[in-house]
Protein backbone atom coordinates (compact mmCIF):
# COMPACT_ATOMS: atom_id res chain seq x y z
CA UNK A 1 0.00 0.00 0.00
CA UNK A 2 1.86 3.43 -0.98
CA UNK A 3 1.61 6.65 2.01
CA UNK A 4 -1.38 8.44 1.73
CA UNK A 5 0.37 10.88 4.09
CA UNK A 6 -1.90 9.16 6.98
CA UNK A 7 -0.69 10.82 10.12
CA UNK A 8 0.75 8.77 12.85
CA UNK A 9 -1.91 9.65 15.15
CA UNK A 10 -4.59 8.27 13.28
CA UNK A 11 -2.97 5.01 12.42
CA UNK A 12 -2.58 4.70 16.21
CA UNK A 13 -6.04 4.78 16.73
CA UNK A 14 -7.64 2.58 14.27
CA UNK A 15 -6.14 -0.55 16.26
CA UNK A 16 -8.80 1.02 18.90
CA UNK A 17 -11.48 1.45 16.07
CA UNK A 18 -10.56 -2.40 15.34
CA UNK A 19 -11.24 -3.73 18.29
CA UNK A 20 -14.61 -2.04 19.13
CA UNK A 21 -15.61 -2.74 15.74
CA UNK A 22 -15.11 -6.07 16.30
CA UNK A 23 -16.74 -6.55 19.76
CA UNK A 24 -19.99 -4.53 17.99
CA UNK A 25 -19.88 -6.88 15.37
CA UNK A 26 -19.98 -10.10 17.47
CA UNK A 27 -22.68 -8.64 19.90
CA UNK A 28 -24.57 -8.30 16.40
CA UNK A 29 -25.27 -4.69 15.99
CA UNK A 30 -25.19 -3.77 12.14
CA UNK A 31 -25.12 0.23 11.83
CA UNK A 32 -23.64 3.16 14.51
CA UNK A 33 -23.74 6.68 13.88
CA UNK A 34 -20.39 8.64 14.63
CA UNK A 35 -22.45 9.44 18.12
CA UNK A 36 -22.86 6.47 19.32
CA UNK A 37 -19.43 5.33 18.49
CA UNK A 38 -18.26 8.50 20.26
CA UNK A 39 -19.95 7.62 23.51
CA UNK A 40 -18.99 4.30 23.64
CA UNK A 41 -15.17 5.44 22.51
CA UNK A 42 -14.76 8.14 24.52
CA UNK A 43 -13.69 10.07 21.40
CA UNK A 44 -15.56 13.35 19.86
CA UNK A 45 -17.97 12.37 16.90
CA UNK A 46 -15.92 14.92 14.60
CA UNK A 47 -12.66 12.85 15.50
CA UNK A 48 -14.32 9.91 14.35
CA UNK A 49 -15.79 11.45 11.29
CA UNK A 50 -12.45 13.27 10.35
CA UNK A 51 -10.50 10.17 11.16
CA UNK A 52 -13.10 8.07 8.58
CA UNK A 53 -12.47 10.40 6.32
CA UNK A 54 -9.06 9.60 5.64
CA UNK A 55 -9.52 6.57 3.85
CA UNK A 56 -12.81 7.44 2.13
CA UNK A 57 -15.68 8.00 4.53
CA UNK A 58 -17.23 4.20 5.04
CA UNK A 59 -20.63 5.70 6.15
CA UNK A 60 -23.68 6.93 4.44
CA UNK A 61 -25.25 10.39 5.56
CA UNK A 62 -28.20 9.90 8.13
CA UNK A 63 -28.06 6.03 8.05
CA UNK A 64 -24.16 5.84 10.26
CA UNK A 65 -21.94 3.41 9.34
CA UNK A 66 -21.78 -0.02 8.64
CA UNK A 67 -20.03 -1.83 11.57
CA UNK A 68 -18.92 -5.45 9.71
CA UNK A 69 -18.20 -3.77 6.49
CA UNK A 70 -16.06 -1.01 8.66
CA UNK A 71 -14.62 -3.19 10.75
CA UNK A 72 -13.68 -5.35 7.47
CA UNK A 73 -12.08 -2.37 5.70
CA UNK A 74 -10.09 -1.29 8.91
CA UNK A 75 -8.79 -4.94 9.07
CA UNK A 76 -7.92 -4.63 5.21
CA UNK A 77 -5.70 -1.43 6.04
CA UNK A 78 -4.16 -2.71 9.16
CA UNK A 79 -2.86 -5.70 7.13
CA UNK A 80 -5.56 -8.35 9.42
CA UNK A 81 -6.19 -9.79 5.83
CA UNK A 82 -2.69 -11.05 5.74
CA UNK A 83 -0.90 -13.21 7.53
CA UNK A 84 2.58 -12.75 9.33
CA UNK A 85 5.10 -15.40 10.46
CA UNK A 86 6.54 -14.52 13.95
CA UNK A 87 10.05 -15.66 15.92
CA UNK A 88 10.55 -14.57 18.77
CA UNK A 89 14.01 -14.59 20.40
CA UNK A 90 14.32 -14.65 24.55
CA UNK A 91 12.30 -17.90 26.07
CA UNK A 92 12.49 -16.10 29.19
CA UNK A 93 9.22 -14.99 31.09
CA UNK A 94 7.88 -12.35 28.81
CA UNK A 95 9.06 -14.08 25.51
CA UNK A 96 6.86 -17.25 26.83
CA UNK A 97 4.03 -15.35 27.79
CA UNK A 98 3.74 -14.12 24.75
CA UNK A 99 4.02 -17.35 22.79
CA UNK A 100 1.24 -18.79 25.16
CA UNK A 101 -1.20 -15.99 24.38
CA UNK A 102 -3.19 -17.51 21.19
CA UNK A 103 -4.94 -14.19 20.52
CA UNK A 104 -2.40 -13.24 18.49
CA UNK A 105 -2.84 -15.66 16.00
CA UNK A 106 -6.93 -15.04 15.60
CA UNK A 107 -5.31 -12.10 13.93
CA UNK A 108 -2.72 -13.41 11.72
CA UNK A 109 0.30 -13.53 13.60
CA UNK A 110 1.46 -17.25 13.42
CA UNK A 111 4.79 -17.89 16.05
CA UNK A 112 6.54 -20.24 13.98
CA UNK A 113 9.21 -20.50 16.21
CA UNK A 114 11.37 -19.71 19.73
CA UNK A 115 14.85 -19.07 20.73
CA UNK A 116 17.27 -18.99 23.58
CA UNK A 117 20.72 -19.04 24.04
CA UNK A 118 20.34 -21.17 27.27
CA UNK A 119 21.51 -24.61 26.30
CA UNK A 120 19.02 -26.32 28.97
CA UNK A 121 15.50 -24.46 27.31
CA UNK A 122 16.45 -26.30 23.79
CA UNK A 123 14.10 -28.80 22.53
CA UNK A 124 11.39 -27.90 24.99
CA UNK A 125 7.86 -26.49 23.99
CA UNK A 126 6.05 -23.49 24.65
CA UNK A 127 2.09 -24.31 23.39
CA UNK A 128 3.54 -26.55 20.89
CA UNK A 129 6.10 -24.61 19.62
CA UNK A 130 9.90 -25.61 20.05
CA UNK A 131 12.75 -23.71 21.73
CA UNK A 132 15.73 -23.39 19.53
CA UNK A 133 19.28 -22.69 19.74
CA UNK A 134 20.39 -19.07 18.37
CA UNK A 135 22.81 -20.92 15.70
CA UNK A 136 19.95 -21.80 13.89
CA UNK A 137 18.40 -18.13 13.94
CA UNK A 138 19.20 -16.84 10.52
CA UNK A 139 18.48 -20.70 8.83
CA UNK A 140 15.18 -20.98 10.48
CA UNK A 141 14.05 -17.05 9.63
CA UNK A 142 14.94 -17.68 5.61
CA UNK A 143 13.52 -20.89 5.37
CA UNK A 144 10.62 -20.37 7.10
CA UNK A 145 10.26 -17.34 5.57
CA UNK A 146 9.75 -15.42 9.09
CA UNK A 147 8.66 -11.64 8.58
CA UNK A 148 8.49 -10.42 11.99
CA UNK A 149 10.94 -10.77 15.01
CA UNK A 150 10.00 -10.24 18.35
CA UNK A 151 12.89 -9.39 21.19
CA UNK A 152 12.55 -10.19 24.27
CA UNK A 153 16.30 -10.84 25.72
CA UNK A 154 18.52 -7.81 27.68
CA UNK A 155 19.60 -4.84 25.79
CA UNK A 156 22.78 -6.02 25.59
CA UNK A 157 21.98 -8.39 23.15
CA UNK A 158 19.33 -7.00 21.66
CA UNK A 159 21.07 -4.69 18.77
CA UNK A 160 23.16 -7.66 17.61
CA UNK A 161 20.39 -10.30 17.29
CA UNK A 162 18.23 -7.45 15.73
CA UNK A 163 20.25 -7.26 12.89
CA UNK A 164 20.70 -11.25 12.67
CA UNK A 165 16.79 -11.08 12.22
CA UNK A 166 17.22 -8.30 9.18
CA UNK A 167 19.98 -10.34 7.31
CA UNK A 168 17.73 -13.71 7.73
CA UNK A 169 15.11 -11.37 6.01
CA UNK A 170 12.72 -10.10 8.71
CA UNK A 171 11.22 -6.46 7.63
CA UNK A 172 9.76 -5.85 11.07
CA UNK A 173 10.94 -6.00 14.99
CA UNK A 174 8.73 -5.99 17.82
CA UNK A 175 11.35 -4.65 20.16
CA UNK A 176 10.40 -5.38 23.97
CA UNK A 177 14.56 -4.91 24.64
CA UNK A 178 15.03 -1.79 26.66
CA UNK A 179 17.00 -0.20 24.04
CA UNK A 180 16.78 1.42 20.62
CA UNK A 181 17.89 0.00 17.59
CA UNK A 182 19.29 1.33 14.76
CA UNK A 183 18.19 -0.61 11.26
CA UNK A 184 17.99 -0.31 7.94
CA UNK A 185 15.08 2.52 7.03
CA UNK A 186 12.93 -0.50 5.31
CA UNK A 187 12.83 -2.32 8.35
CA UNK A 188 10.01 -1.18 10.67
CA UNK A 189 10.37 -0.91 14.65
CA UNK A 190 7.45 -1.14 16.88
CA UNK A 191 9.12 -0.73 20.85
CA UNK A 192 7.08 -1.78 23.60
CA UNK A 193 9.25 -0.19 26.54
CA UNK A 194 7.59 -0.99 30.02
CA UNK A 195 9.85 0.88 32.12
CA UNK A 196 9.25 4.07 30.12
CA UNK A 197 5.62 2.91 30.10
CA UNK A 198 5.36 2.62 34.05
CA UNK A 199 7.25 6.11 34.05
CA UNK A 200 4.82 8.01 32.72
CA UNK A 201 2.41 6.48 34.68
CA UNK A 202 4.06 7.37 38.01
CA UNK A 203 4.57 11.09 36.45
CA UNK A 204 0.93 11.14 35.38
CA UNK A 205 0.09 10.50 39.07
CA UNK A 206 1.94 13.23 40.99
CA UNK B 1 3.52 19.09 41.27
CA UNK B 2 1.44 21.40 39.40
CA UNK B 3 0.46 21.12 35.52
CA UNK B 4 2.84 23.10 34.05
CA UNK B 5 0.81 22.94 30.60
CA UNK B 6 3.78 20.36 29.21
CA UNK B 7 2.79 18.79 26.01
CA UNK B 8 2.15 14.72 26.14
CA UNK B 9 4.59 14.51 23.58
CA UNK B 10 7.46 16.24 25.65
CA UNK B 11 6.47 13.62 28.71
CA UNK B 12 6.10 10.91 26.28
CA UNK B 13 9.71 11.82 25.56
CA UNK B 14 11.53 11.67 28.81
CA UNK B 15 11.47 8.37 30.16
CA UNK B 16 14.11 8.12 26.78
CA UNK B 17 16.05 10.89 27.91
CA UNK B 18 16.72 9.46 31.38
CA UNK B 19 17.40 6.12 29.84
CA UNK B 20 20.43 7.50 28.12
CA UNK B 21 20.95 9.50 30.48
CA UNK B 22 20.84 6.73 33.19
CA UNK B 23 23.58 4.61 30.87
CA UNK B 24 26.13 7.94 30.01
CA UNK B 25 26.25 8.47 34.11
CA UNK B 26 27.21 4.61 34.45
CA UNK B 27 30.06 5.29 31.61
CA UNK B 28 31.55 7.95 33.76
CA UNK B 29 30.00 11.11 31.15
CA UNK B 30 30.12 14.41 33.13
CA UNK B 31 28.76 16.57 29.98
CA UNK B 32 27.28 17.04 26.37
CA UNK B 33 26.30 18.41 24.46
CA UNK B 34 22.88 18.71 22.49
CA UNK B 35 24.62 17.85 18.76
CA UNK B 36 26.30 14.57 21.03
CA UNK B 37 23.29 13.77 22.12
CA UNK B 38 21.33 14.28 19.20
CA UNK B 39 23.65 12.08 17.21
CA UNK B 40 23.05 9.30 19.75
CA UNK B 41 19.38 9.44 20.43
CA UNK B 42 18.32 10.12 16.63
CA UNK B 43 16.72 13.48 17.58
CA UNK B 44 17.48 16.39 16.52
CA UNK B 45 19.40 18.53 18.46
CA UNK B 46 16.98 21.62 18.50
CA UNK B 47 14.16 19.23 19.47
CA UNK B 48 16.24 18.36 22.69
CA UNK B 49 17.14 21.80 23.77
CA UNK B 50 13.26 23.07 22.99
CA UNK B 51 12.41 19.61 25.09
CA UNK B 52 14.57 20.60 28.11
CA UNK B 53 13.83 24.19 27.87
CA UNK B 54 10.30 23.22 29.06
CA UNK B 55 11.68 21.89 32.49
CA UNK B 56 14.28 25.31 33.05
CA UNK B 57 17.23 24.58 30.58
CA UNK B 58 19.38 22.46 32.70
CA UNK B 59 22.44 23.33 30.18
CA UNK B 60 25.15 26.55 30.01
CA UNK B 61 25.46 27.83 27.23
CA UNK B 62 28.82 26.53 24.97
CA UNK B 63 29.71 24.08 27.78
CA UNK B 64 27.07 21.84 27.35
CA UNK B 65 24.49 19.70 29.98
CA UNK B 66 25.86 18.23 33.31
CA UNK B 67 24.74 14.75 32.59
CA UNK B 68 24.80 13.61 36.41
CA UNK B 69 22.27 16.76 36.97
CA UNK B 70 20.28 16.62 34.13
CA UNK B 71 19.66 12.75 34.54
CA UNK B 72 18.61 13.39 38.52
CA UNK B 73 16.21 17.15 37.62
CA UNK B 74 14.47 14.78 34.92
CA UNK B 75 14.61 11.98 37.51
CA UNK B 76 12.89 14.33 39.79
CA UNK B 77 10.15 15.30 37.18
CA UNK B 78 9.60 11.78 36.55
CA UNK B 79 8.74 11.32 40.09
CA UNK B 80 11.91 8.64 40.36
CA UNK B 81 12.85 10.06 43.58
CA UNK B 82 9.58 8.87 45.13
CA UNK B 83 8.50 5.28 45.26
CA UNK B 84 5.73 2.85 44.61
CA UNK B 85 3.55 0.28 45.98
CA UNK B 86 2.09 -1.70 43.19
CA UNK B 87 -0.03 -5.04 42.97
CA UNK B 88 -0.16 -7.22 39.94
CA UNK B 89 -4.00 -8.88 39.15
CA UNK B 90 -3.45 -12.08 37.19
CA UNK B 91 -1.03 -14.70 38.07
CA UNK B 92 -0.79 -15.67 34.55
CA UNK B 93 2.03 -15.72 32.35
CA UNK B 94 2.16 -11.70 31.86
CA UNK B 95 1.52 -11.12 35.64
CA UNK B 96 4.77 -13.32 36.49
CA UNK B 97 6.60 -12.03 33.58
CA UNK B 98 6.16 -8.95 35.21
CA UNK B 99 6.82 -9.63 38.91
CA UNK B 100 10.04 -10.97 38.14
CA UNK B 101 11.32 -8.53 36.23
CA UNK B 102 13.58 -7.11 39.32
CA UNK B 103 14.19 -4.06 37.18
CA UNK B 104 10.98 -2.05 38.14
CA UNK B 105 12.24 -1.87 41.85
CA UNK B 106 15.59 -0.18 41.10
CA UNK B 107 13.62 3.01 39.70
CA UNK B 108 11.27 2.39 42.56
CA UNK B 109 8.12 0.56 41.89
CA UNK B 110 7.79 -1.56 44.66
CA UNK B 111 5.80 -5.44 43.56
CA UNK B 112 3.76 -5.30 47.18
CA UNK B 113 1.27 -8.33 46.30
CA UNK B 114 0.14 -10.73 43.33
CA UNK B 115 -3.66 -11.37 42.92
CA UNK B 116 -5.22 -14.29 41.19
CA UNK B 117 -8.80 -16.12 41.57
CA UNK B 118 -7.18 -19.40 41.00
CA UNK B 119 -7.55 -21.76 43.96
CA UNK B 120 -4.80 -23.79 43.08
CA UNK B 121 -1.76 -20.30 42.61
CA UNK B 122 -3.03 -18.85 46.17
CA UNK B 123 0.01 -19.26 48.56
CA UNK B 124 2.66 -20.25 45.83
CA UNK B 125 5.38 -17.07 45.66
CA UNK B 126 7.03 -15.57 42.83
CA UNK B 127 10.44 -14.03 43.54
CA UNK B 128 9.68 -14.00 46.93
CA UNK B 129 6.23 -12.35 46.45
CA UNK B 130 2.95 -14.46 47.41
CA UNK B 131 -0.34 -15.03 45.20
CA UNK B 132 -3.54 -14.20 47.11
CA UNK B 133 -6.99 -14.67 46.63
CA UNK B 134 -9.14 -11.99 45.06
CA UNK B 135 -10.78 -11.59 48.13
CA UNK B 136 -8.37 -9.72 50.40
CA UNK B 137 -7.69 -7.29 47.21
CA UNK B 138 -9.17 -4.16 49.05
CA UNK B 139 -8.06 -4.53 52.01
CA UNK B 140 -4.42 -5.83 51.38
CA UNK B 141 -4.73 -2.27 48.34
CA UNK B 142 -6.26 -0.25 52.00
CA UNK B 143 -3.52 -1.69 54.72
CA UNK B 144 -0.37 -1.72 52.22
CA UNK B 145 -1.13 1.80 50.88
CA UNK B 146 -0.69 0.41 47.43
CA UNK B 147 -0.86 3.43 44.93
CA UNK B 148 -0.65 1.08 41.62
CA UNK B 149 -2.34 -1.37 40.45
CA UNK B 150 -1.59 -4.22 37.50
CA UNK B 151 -4.12 -5.45 35.35
CA UNK B 152 -2.85 -8.73 33.85
CA UNK B 153 -6.57 -10.58 33.48
CA UNK B 154 -8.79 -10.84 30.85
CA UNK B 155 -11.02 -8.08 29.49
CA UNK B 156 -13.74 -9.46 30.59
CA UNK B 157 -13.13 -9.13 34.46
CA UNK B 158 -10.44 -5.65 34.01
CA UNK B 159 -13.29 -3.47 34.39
CA UNK B 160 -14.86 -4.45 38.12
CA UNK B 161 -11.04 -5.04 39.16
CA UNK B 162 -10.25 -1.75 38.29
CA UNK B 163 -13.17 -0.31 40.27
CA UNK B 164 -12.14 -2.39 43.02
CA UNK B 165 -8.69 -0.75 43.27
CA UNK B 166 -9.69 2.30 43.45
CA UNK B 167 -12.27 2.29 46.05
CA UNK B 168 -9.10 0.39 48.04
CA UNK B 169 -7.52 3.53 47.12
CA UNK B 170 -5.35 2.95 44.31
CA UNK B 171 -4.39 6.07 42.14
CA UNK B 172 -2.78 4.78 38.81
CA UNK B 173 -3.74 1.84 36.90
CA UNK B 174 -1.18 0.22 34.33
CA UNK B 175 -3.51 -1.68 32.14
CA UNK B 176 -2.60 -4.81 29.77
CA UNK B 177 -5.72 -6.24 29.31
CA UNK B 178 -7.25 -5.34 25.99
CA UNK B 179 -10.38 -2.95 27.49
CA UNK B 180 -10.32 0.63 27.87
CA UNK B 181 -11.48 1.41 31.37
CA UNK B 182 -13.73 4.52 32.84
CA UNK B 183 -12.37 5.36 35.92
CA UNK B 184 -12.71 9.01 37.93
CA UNK B 185 -10.56 11.71 36.50
CA UNK B 186 -8.12 11.75 39.66
CA UNK B 187 -6.83 7.89 38.68
CA UNK B 188 -4.76 7.82 36.26
CA UNK B 189 -4.35 4.88 33.57
CA UNK B 190 -1.63 4.10 31.36
CA UNK B 191 -2.38 0.91 28.57
CA UNK B 192 -0.60 -1.42 27.03
CA UNK B 193 -2.46 -2.76 24.39
CA UNK B 194 -0.04 -5.86 23.02
CA UNK B 195 -2.16 -6.78 19.69
CA UNK B 196 -2.45 -3.06 19.18
CA UNK B 197 0.82 -2.68 18.95
CA UNK B 198 1.48 -5.55 16.86
CA UNK B 199 -1.35 -4.25 14.46
CA UNK B 200 0.51 -0.89 14.26
CA UNK B 201 3.86 -3.02 13.04
CA UNK B 202 1.90 -5.10 10.59
CA UNK B 203 0.25 -1.79 9.28
CA UNK B 204 4.08 0.08 9.12
CA UNK B 205 5.14 -3.07 7.17
CA UNK B 206 2.58 -2.60 3.95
Amino acid sequence: MEDKGISQAVIARLPRYYRYLGELSDEGVERISSGELSDLMHVTASQIRQDFNHFGGFGQQGYGYNVAYLYQQIGTILGMDQTHKLVIVGAGNLGCALAKYGNFERRGFLIEGLFDRDEKLIGKKVRGIEIRPMEQLESFVKDHKIDIGVLTIPKTEAVAVSKRLVAGGVRGIWNFAHVDLDLPKDVKVENVHLSDSLMRLAYAMQ
